[in-house]
């Protein structure tokens, strides 16, 4: 009886583990891709015209993402996701938050993600963020990233952030924005 | 009966996984440091002279840890551990290995750690790599490392890399050196 009331009282105090990807979740790499193709192509092209396609294939000149992905200053120019600051702060009320971003493909941009975390996330703790390849061995109770790649292989509750690339992707709860991860998550905290 | 030799089969294939630290571990800081403590200050300190003493306080220089860790170049200039490359390599082929490493704390020298890695283990995959802060949603089969604050956490079997300052640590399986690394998880590879 008491080992129970124990365990019961470590579940109140431990907060649920939550994984949050950066590019397309904390970060709004999609308008910083079309404003950088836009403003380099003299073109105006609008997220109608990139819908449904992968990251990679999504603009007219192939490679372009790519070639501005490692770009010096791509990521720390980055704007921020409508709502993520407010969102990810009160997520981090009821929640054990971990950034967790696939960085290692880009290792001479390593610290301008984590300058651009602490500019933008200042409440973030060093010891909460991960900069990884994959997410493979990430062990959290939800994980929200806009990649299937990622979620797959996920063991917790995965969640779907929407972006341009994965509106045909039917197959894990998803969301549109910051409003709907913090309304959906206060329920499972 | 399909289903369960489907599920062998799938066994077979998936390696087990296995994080491995940096620090202590692939990397000898414990002879760089002593050996820059030796050339800063003029002295002749000697492991036996820091033996079982918490990292932060083995030198008589209170501080000088945090100092030299703290100075550009030190992460990529720090000699690699005895019979490690072989070692790493054996273990590449009968696991899936994840080079995990706390890395937040000093997030100006994150590109010095993976240059470091590419030059000495440049077998270790872009993808296998992560530069954390504190390990705990880290989720492998085994966790090799010189800290108890990275293997009190972990949910697999931890495996105790022995280092200066965790010679009186008896609470886990403990290793003195990468040909005991492989001797060790060959049995449950």
């Amino acid at each position: 009886m008491l080992a129970l009331q124990r365990n019961q009282n470590l579940n109140l105090i431990m907060k649920k583990t939550v994984a949050v990807d950066m590019d397309g979740v904390l970060a709004d790499v999609e308008n910083h891709f079309l404003n950088l193709y836009n403003q380099n192509f003299g073109t105006k092209l609008t997220y109608e015209d990139i819908k449904g396609k992968p990251e990679r294939e999504a603009f007219p000149d192939p490679g372009v993402v790519m070639k501005f992905a490692s770009t010096p200053g791509f990521f720390r120019t980055v704007p921020v996701m409508k709502d993520a600051v407010e969102g990810l702060k009160k997520l981090c009320d009821i929640f054990d938050v971990y950034v967790v971003s696939s960085a290692m493909e880009f290792p001479q941009f390593l610290e301008e993600k984590y300058d651009w975390l602490a500019e933008h996330f200042p409440f973030i703790h060093w010891k909460k963020i991960v900069l990884c390849g994959d997410k493979k061995i990430v062990n959290t109770d939800f994980m929200i990233d806009d990649h299937c790649k990622n979620l797959d292989f996920f063991k917790g509750t995965p969640i779907l952030f929407s972006a341009f690339h994965n509106i045909d992707v039917d197959k894990y709860v998803r969301v549109d924005n910051w409003k709907d991860v913090v309304s959906l998550l206060k329920i499972y905290a």
